[in-house]
């Protein structure tokens, strides 16, 4: 049983829902059961945002998902017209009609439960199932969207209910890449890839998958596919939750990056027990989301607490900071730098290797480049750098760590 | 409790829709409790169609109610908005979310129940309820649609299920006149109406109101009442079921008119019993609905027997009855034409004033506009003539009547 999720531009024409009629069709012939989950068609959830902007400066949000939820129903109606044309049967289903319960949160709903009855059912009677992304519907009957990219949840989530042998999500990207191709013409697609490297790579800016998607893969065991719709052939990125599973052994998976932070140092710190809350508290109360977190010891009973926040909420956080915090906590300034990016290296191997920093921050210095800022976690070490140096070292890196080569 | 019901290009656009929700408020701001019905924006169920047909050349009809009945539910949440924009509270309703019950008839399903707990809930918290017209859902949760023009039906339905005093009908005309004011420009609009002649004036042609919903209308003694949408003031047409309750006592009320029928004949057919089901059974079993029947009392044995049907069904009518009926029966010959037109006087008044007829014969007569089929029920006259006749027979009768003039 194999769950296929096409997102918006596979979905954009008429035209290109018949391609992924032939894809299905394909793999409906090799003896597969198929569910099917579609997006909206490209730029339709924004001409429905449009829309309902033009009626109210900030939509409600319960009703802003009633008229948002229709770009994925006319596809899921749309995409099943064209299985049956080409004589196989099929049915589509909205959220609410395979009863995707999600909590009420509209706008950004997180799944409760999935009854996957009717869907076992029909795929039983040789159906092609068609069920509609990115949403769901509440215990009170409203209907509810997940998110911006929430269709690859609702692909995942199925895939998990009905315990599917592969969940496939098909994008415009042929799958994972060391980096950015943009960026650095060497990278190369990654035939595996790991649950929690992926993790790092989706978290550190690498967009391909939405990360919940990922995380609630990764949480029920469903083994995930990335493929490109406009290929009809390649066999994409896996990515297993078994490390064993992985048949190319490099250390090193990928570089990620970032350039949507800023970065926020507190000087002069009183270095004493509740410091970091008193600090971060007003911050998150503000709803401004923090990132890395850097506290070094303290020298003379003081110290310098550095954190990084969205770009867009900067200047918010340096206000609470500067107006909030200092005075309160009776630290000597605030310094904030919005042209900052940042870079990982992310890979499993890491955990038997040693070097791995010692590599990069090596590579780094040989072109001359900063490091503002360094955290780590048993499979990636991020560093803060100037922006202006981004592309030059995701390059230097690409390269040191061999990413351009095919692993042994 | 008012039920409002706006069509399609009532709420064709976000300005439209503002206008919408400016008569609403001030409904609201009377102390009504309101109920609005909305179609999809004009020219979205075209749209949806279309996009269908790409995908599959006769659409299924499931698949097409999924698709078609997104346009209404764009449009809730959109008017919803804009109430809550204007500081009035506002919930919307898909027809599934009401639990509209209808039978599974995709594209064309009818009404069974509706749940109006929910609405009455909400009107008793001073909520302006919005619902999705033209939808539904049946008894196993698939989506249904009423077919077109069948969110009259649902403003209806809902106005009897929660015994409103009035249901608004708002629409791109100001009420119901006393025949088409483009053809007769001294047409004047009727105050009242009642659901009989309503009747006779909607089947025979006179696009105001859907058949279906007057039939509704008139089954659960609901008050309707026709109105513009872009006038702000104006009392429309209000369609009573009762006659003492019809103010002006006019003997006729309109002259209705239909262009899209024709004509066919059954020459020296068998007068015997049995006869007018051996020629209309082979016409009815082909899907194909007849109209005005006529057959004369016979002559030496044989009599010839008439009939109109729709004109995109005339040359399959001809066909069945040529190669099937005629040598079957042994009739002498079968004629048709598709060039004819058929007037309407309607009238409760009719019942209680003799010489209508003849004063409608002797009038066309006057023009030498010769009647070549007479059908009579207790309340209206029809006549076919040759179609060239028509504006001609439709303006003079007019006249003759007095429907110009403001009745006493």
């Amino acid at each position: 049983m194999i769950i296929q999720k096409y997102g918006g531009t596979s979905v954009g024409s008429p035209e290109r829902i018949k391609n992924v009629v032939r894809r299905v069709a394909k793999y409906k012939s090799l003896g597969h059961q198929v569910v099917v989950v579609v997006s909206a068609m490209s730029g339709e959830t924004n001409r429905l945002i449009a829309l309902a902007k033009e009626m109210q400066a900030h939509p409600d949000p319960r009703e802003l998902d009633m008229v948002v939820s229709t770009g994925e129903q006319v596809t899921i109606g749309l995409l099943s017209m064209g299985l049956m044309e080409a004589g196989l049967k099929a049915k589509s289903y909205t959220g609410a009609q395979v009863r995707i319960v999600t909590d009420s949160a509209h706008t950004k709903a997180r799944i409760l439960s999935i009854d996957e009855q009717n869907i076992r059912n029909d795929l039983a009677n040789d159906i092609i199932v068609v069920v509609a992304g990115f949403q769901g519907v509440d215990q009170h009957g409203n209907i509810t969207t997940l998110g911006r990219g929430g269709s690859d949840t609702t692909g995942v989530a199925i895939a998990a209910a009905l315990r599917a042998d592969e969940c496939q999500i098909y994008t415009d990207v042929d799958g994972v890449y060391t980096t950015d191709p943009r960026m650095v013409p060497e990278a190369r697609r990654l035939k595996t890839i790991t649950f929690e490297e992926m993790l790092e790579m989706a978290s550190l800016g690498s967009k391909v998958l939405q990360l919940r998607s990922v995380e609630f893969a990764g949480k029920y065991k469903v083994k995930l596919r990335v493929l490109s719709s406009f290929e009809e052939e390649g066999e994409g990125t896996l990515i297993t939750f078994e490390e064993n599973e992985k048949m190319e052994q490099a250390i090193i998976s990928g570089i990620a990056f970032n350039r949507d932070e800023a970065k926020i140092t507190v000087r002069g710190v009183p270095d004493r027990p509740g410091i970091a809350y008193q600090i971060l508290g007003p911050v998150s109360e503000a709803n401004v989301d923090v990132d890395m977190i850097i506290q070094n010891i303290g020298v003379d009973g003081s110290t310098d607490f550095s954190f990084t926040v969205h770009r867009n909420e900067f200047s918010k956080a340096m206000d609470i900071l500067k107006n909030q915090v200092q005075p309160h906590v009776g630290a000597t300034n605030v310094v904030g730098d919005d042209k900052i990016a940042k870079v990982s290296v992310v890979g499993v191997g890491m955990r038997s290797h040693v070097g791995i920093a010692s590599k990069m921050f090596r590579t780094l210095a040989e072109e001359g480049i900063n490091i503002q800022m360094i955290s780590t976690s048993e499979i990636k070490i991020s560093v803060v750098i100037d922006e202006k140096y981004l592309e030059l070292a995701v390059r230097v890196l690409h390269k040191a760590f061999d990413l351009d080569q095919e692993p042994m």
